[in-house]
């Protein structure tokens, strides 16, 4: 993923009564979104919070995804016309409000 | 990195007032946290926040840093005694409180 300069991420924050269905996410979410935006996509992880930085401490994330591209543009141009059905998927596998943020990545 | 099943990522939340010094991070803590950790680290990334999801929104993180292990033990045993010159140089590169989370990478 040499050339993939930008990094989209979904995070999911836990709390009280927040579900995530980790195994749609991996095998009927992200796959979806990767069939969508098409040779865009650079690469994709998933992770699955396991615990905070205290000990015993729960994670902060039930879930993070992350989707890599060659650019802001490319992100852009290929997620905008299909916006709509990867928003409307994520009631399928969470009811957490998910944060979103683009980033530069530098190593 | 196949075999670095364990993401430990340190999250920085942007904010009125915060600051992050991108050049001291990538080039003098990174490294440093990778040769205190020696063997045990199995690859590590940064990204700097560009924007939220909303149109001309901020990025909710300023900076996201990630290091790889093969197990939770594995970060455990190597961070465990070198925690407190890690965390001491946190204030060096920015007045941010971080957020800590080990992850299962699952894709």
């Amino acid at each position: 993923m040499s050339n993939a300069k930008t990094k989209v991420s979904v995070l999911y924050p836990d709390g009280e009564g927040k579900t995530f269905d980790m195994d749609y996410y991996c095998n009927k979410h992200i796959p979806m979104v990767a069939e969508l935006l098409g040779d865009a996509v650079k690469g994709a992880t998933v992770e699955k919070g396991l615990a905070g930085g205290a000990p015993d401490s729960a994670a902060p994330f039930q879930a993070m995804g992350n989707i890599y591209f060659e650019s802001v543009e490319a992100f852009q141009n290929s997620f905008g016309p299909h916006a709509d059905k990867i928003m409307g998927d994520i009631p399928n596998y969470t009811n957490i409000e998910p944060i979103f943020q683009i980033s530069e990545v530098m190593i």
